[in-house]
């Protein structure tokens, strides 16, 4: 479904090449000052322009339908919407018979028996993660000025190199292909307590919304899979203060599922762009035969640059429904 | 909380040295066949006794209490209880002032205010995912025959020769350590079309459900990590028939969220057991000191060989959740 | 909150003099008709103009913004907005100083620290409803034309004989006062089956929706209160089909929480309009007074006659969300 | 589903001839006292034994078996358990062909396709209601000492004369027949400002929950159907002091859907016990006749004697759980 939280809960619709995108967030507190300016800086992060990322262009310029009043929260449901511009939709009826590989397209015919909208993806496009951006940008608000996120990419194709990473995304685009990659999120300043077990740990949570978004295949906090080849000796963080910091954070500051102080450490692997411009081969659901497939148009080359914000924003939003349960 | 699902909903309750666990799973259509005899093979899959496992020793025998009249479902919520046995509580106070590095006692009196129950990790303890296990037999069930599923630990201590997994528990016990590990769970048969993008895609749900076992620190779908080191060419599975069928697997069966008709793959990164015999360094709440710790009694050398069951459990239900929904 | 539905989700957001209300309603099947055109039979029900009514005229021309393609449902949320026109704010600030009796000015204000959006009721407005309505269309589609509505005003102003209801309501405008009164509404074709007991018997759900109408104060099904008057003999609904049908229905249609096949009939009592314009004490908030009230503008005298509309898309939400969990 | 609420979760399962009714209560504060004797009060009021009840004698002791540690709740969740007792089971096999009128045996055989436990109700028993019973003296304890409510039955059988209750229900019960009535439940001293509209209004969940128990057809606020007879002067309560205390109370302690700090005033109608002991016609399932049935066994008269405090129950989790998302 298109709503997620207990206490912030956000629902979100849209298409890639619809009227538009949007998002409506209920359980926001009354009070917090918001503008439509407050959402430029995470939109700017999101947006494309850099090298690596699609040449479409859009303004994405969020407009605040509900929720504000005088500048500040109402407490009722705080909605924004995004037009959609620059959409060029042509011609979609080829994906009805040649399945993008690793697209959504071929489980959305299946699922919704041909009517979903394959323009740009429907809404299966990454373009609704502008709603999970926006939404991510309300939640810090109620984080407040005391948590703080570090959000970067740790990896691109394979490289942990931050200086190489420019060129590893070059030498793919010039090879028609495409390159996945890791994103790290830290949040320092978490109140400790957060976090409903069983079912709703704190990890739970971050990694429901992490994998909704549709290019994340693996999530861990922490020490995270490297834990699974670790003693305990090495990785038990040993507490020293009453306020329970740890020595070390190899739990990524969740145990037991709930936050204990220490800072969030959470990593995302992105996969590659399955949009790659050279050649592929896929089945033809007219005719039943394997054919070629060139996809055309422009993509990301690497859609881990503009993933970034959407992971910040995940963290954020799951964080701040648990805080508002406190 | 403690309940999880929208059509096939668990709850769950107990502690690890109170009267009982139990968990009540509603949404199971009527007409079922289910008897106590058969979450046998599940419970003994998690039940200690391995090399490698704790020496408490439970008979783990489950008792329904509702839901089934005359060997079948009838609709109505479906409960079982485990009756708590061989708990020796002894004298907890001390995880009062000296919490236990990397469990949840400091997390625990800070959220409860002390009011938690400490005896066993109380409602904290690894013995809640017998309820897992219980609601994956009737998941599975709910499945049906033709969803196959195979789970198996893929590495313990970083190694993934499953020969040498027995000498290197055996290590770790004699050097009064533990081991993480990696659980791989399989599941062939799944209907193409399951999950509710944008936030249940099947990856969420699944996360979701692993991400509430304590140990578990890591979750990844098909290549997972290595999908974030590989380009599109190499990544993007070509589709190969008119069930969707693909050459290769690297998404794991979930493509958009929505499972694909391929082989479910999933895998959970186990950390280390926290409690282990060595000496430790905590903080004793109390005065305000560094102190060692030493953590009496025996427990599991590597918790990963009793949780793949719960790996494949968590799994089942999440499938059967989204299964009901369709 | 402002989300409702299990597997039928309807969001709303908006203000009555605000940019817009809107609704988002996750869940629709794909590939069911819908166009704009369908929402005005409905909409024109509820829509001023009628005497009784408030001069405040909107043309509620919905705008669907997402969720449908080429004219069918995809299965992605489908959203419908209203532009607000006609909005004559002026000045509210008098509320925050003399709040209204019987309306939400002074809870709202209490809840919401002063932050709530007080022009034309804000977000607690009757305008509300617009959403509602929309959504019950949808619900109504997705029934299907077997199941047939029947609504009617039974009762105004304690009146039963229609023929006199312009009377009374005109007597009332007269005197510068307001008028309740009861809506009736029966389904017919519902199939027998529909309910989740315990807590989501079809009574429930259709009460908790129906309550969400800030002007509805009792709700009862088949006989009701009168119900309470009688004896079992009377009241017991013979079954005389294999159908379920019942030679009787004080039930209503509904036994055990579960639909029977027999017609749900449910009635809404609707509070007389708080906004009347004869003048009123209240409390002077800023010097402690109790002061005259004047309540300015033009309002509906009788907000039944717009009711009944929105009593019907509540009962179609609640049994299309039934229906599709069946 | 058997799940409600958002803070406070109650969860319930059994049957009235299986093993045990029992509940889980989620979301329960940590450092609540709490012991087996703090139910009695409760469940003697709706325990049988008096006039015009049913003779099936139940201990009804409870027996909590999680969440609780030293007396005081742990914040995990609280489970309550009632063992059976007193099952004269039977042979229930008749309610297959001659289904009893106004019951939910028709319902339950066609909703669960036969499978649904028959006997003496199964799921559908009034003894599901022990588990509210016990869910809201724990509301209460939430709610603390400041919320009293008050509880009385206002009619029976038509009658407001309470002298004359008793005679009318030896009058129904030497003519083997059955009478309704009214429960009126107040709660005086809960906090201004509870309830979150649109949909979760507090009018809207105490309904929802007392439309749960089969028995109730209709509920109303304040005034409720009386206030649609009314005029708007009439109605309006007049604010009078900085709490938003009313001159009247037409409104039932809830305007816009929120609290305003005046009593909570809610009606509930019971329907006559469907199960009365003179001859019945019913249709014979099994051959298509009209045929006349007589219920053996004894049953309550007048169920709305013990329902008195299962409305109290349903209000008092209804503002717990608000109480918990303010």
């Amino acid at each position: 479904m298109n709503s997620w939280g207990n206490r912030f809960r956000v629902t979100l619709w849209g298409e890639s090449h619809g009227a538009q995108v949007g998002v409506t967030i209920d359980g926001v507190p009354a009070g917090i000052p918001v503008s439509e300016d407050d959402f430029e800086a995470d939109l700017a992060r999101r947006r494309s322009g850099a090298a690596g990322t699609t040449p479409r262009k859009e303004s994405d310029a969020p407009h605040i339908v509900s929720g504000v009043y005088r500048g500040y929260t109402t407490g009722a449901p705080l909605t924004v919407e995004f037009l959609n511009e620059n959409t060029r939709s042509g011609d979609y009826s080829s994906l009805e018979t040649h399945p993008r590989p690793s697209h959504a397209d071929w489980v959305a015919m299946k699922k919704y028996h041909g009517y979903n909208d394959p323009r740009g993806g429907g809404h299966f496009s990454g373009r609704i993660t502008l709603a999970l951006v926006t939404a991510g940008v309300v939640a810090k608000k109620i984080l407040g000025e005391g948590v703080k996120f570090t959000t970067e990419i740790t990896e691109i194709g394979g490289c942990a190199d931050k200086e190489r990473f420019g060129e590893i995304i070059e030498h793919a685009r010039m090879e028609q292909d495409s390159v996945g990659g890791v994103v790290e999120c830290r949040a320092e300043g978490v109140a400790a307590g957060l976090g409903e077990p069983f079912f709703d740990s704190a990890e739970s949570l971050i990694a429901h919304l992490l994998f909704s978004v549709p290019a994340v295949k693996g999530v861990e906090f922490g020490s995270g899979f490297a834990a699974a080849r670790m003693r305990g000796s090495e990785h038990n963080d040993p507490i020293v203060d009453a306020e329970g910091h740890t020595a070390t954070n190899h739990a990524g500051g969740i145990v037991g599922g709930i936050t204990n102080g220490n800072a969030i450490v959470v990593r995302a692997a992105v996969k590659p762009t399955a949009s790659i411009s050279r050649e592929q081969q896929t089945y033809n659901c007219a005719d039943g035969r394997i054919e070629t497939l060139v996809i055309k148009g422009r993509h990301d080359v690497c859609i881990t640059l503009r993933a970034a914000v959407v992971v910040e924003a995940a963290t954020a939003i799951a964080l701040a429904d648990l805080s508002l349960r406190a």
